[in-house]
């Protein structure tokens, strides 16, 4: 992947934060299967199943973890 | 998602920061799967297996690690 | 939930440390899924099952880890 | 459990860290299911698996993390 | 393996890190299975399934976590 | 195990990190399984199965957060 889609791990807010560990997770995701046709049709498979959605959400509080500490957990 | 549902990571109390992980847990279930009736219909699927809940206690768990460390433990 | 039942993630030994874990890791449960009677029928389900126990140990070990890092590993 | 069997996460070396780190695993499956008999019966149905020991190993190294800070990974 | 693959955790950029972080997630997967002919027959067998993607994506996950650490997240 | 196989956690390049990492891994299967005979027949359960490669590659990855916190991420 060429382009740039992650310059820093610093954001305004801890909701921006948690939107950028969504993305990290998306990535992580796009990075393993790049071909956007195949992930299309994965899409149901865990976005319509419990412990699909269960684990997006565990991959997503990990990379947030991550962010978190990259901004000092935003304590101002 | 437009509003703001995290200004902070920041709470008074440990439970409250529990609380705060859990709600963090179903934030990243809902970026994931928007649409609430989905949502509502897979509710049994995991709040009615032993695997789902406990597959739900460690996300928390992970969340509340971010939260705990924010609020330096609430040592006081 | 209205009760207070984490005031604090100080405790006295590692011991009560570890059992504070296993508290935590119950009440991500009981969050989730609050039906008592449900969660007595699901007990066989995960305490007489080689995975369930292992996935509850690692619950544990991970709340472990945020109440051993409060206490600063009892380090004395 | 009354007994004292946790009275501090500090060990000489790494080696009996990472045997601690086994002994809270296992303390983390007795807790969930006490019964001896029950947790006998249930050891060929992971000790015999390749996911089942994948997982054991798992739960160990969380909790060689929590002992390896609690000992600054033994740097002398 | 004899030859270097890791010289440094450090990366001029959060992006660069996030690839190593994919580097380390595929080296433990070969380390433990050697064979590259094994590992392309079972390509498709994760990266064509939701829950191997999602599980792709949390290994990685873990490695950004010791790679952002290490690079004390790029902060500058 | 009467052995010293981990003195320490130290090493000179985060390869060789690494590499300590999966001996950690490897070492929580033996202590779980320490039948040699029942190991190498359970190899291809997992070293041919795409998810068996993926949580052993997780368990390293966990394994490898902890060395590089005692080799201070090799910041030289």
């Amino acid at each position: 992947m060429a382009d740039t889609w992650l310059p820093s791990l610093i954001t305004a807010t801890p909701q921006e934060g948690f939107e950028l560990a969504i993305t990290l997770s998306r990535r992580g995701v796009k990075y393993t299967q790049p071909d956007m046709e195949t992930l299309k049709q994965l899409r149901p498979e865990y976005a319509q199943s419990a412990d699909g959605l269960t684990a997006a959400s565990q991959v997503i509080a990990i990379n947030f973890q991550t962010v978190s500490a990259a901004n000092n957990y935003w304590r101002g």
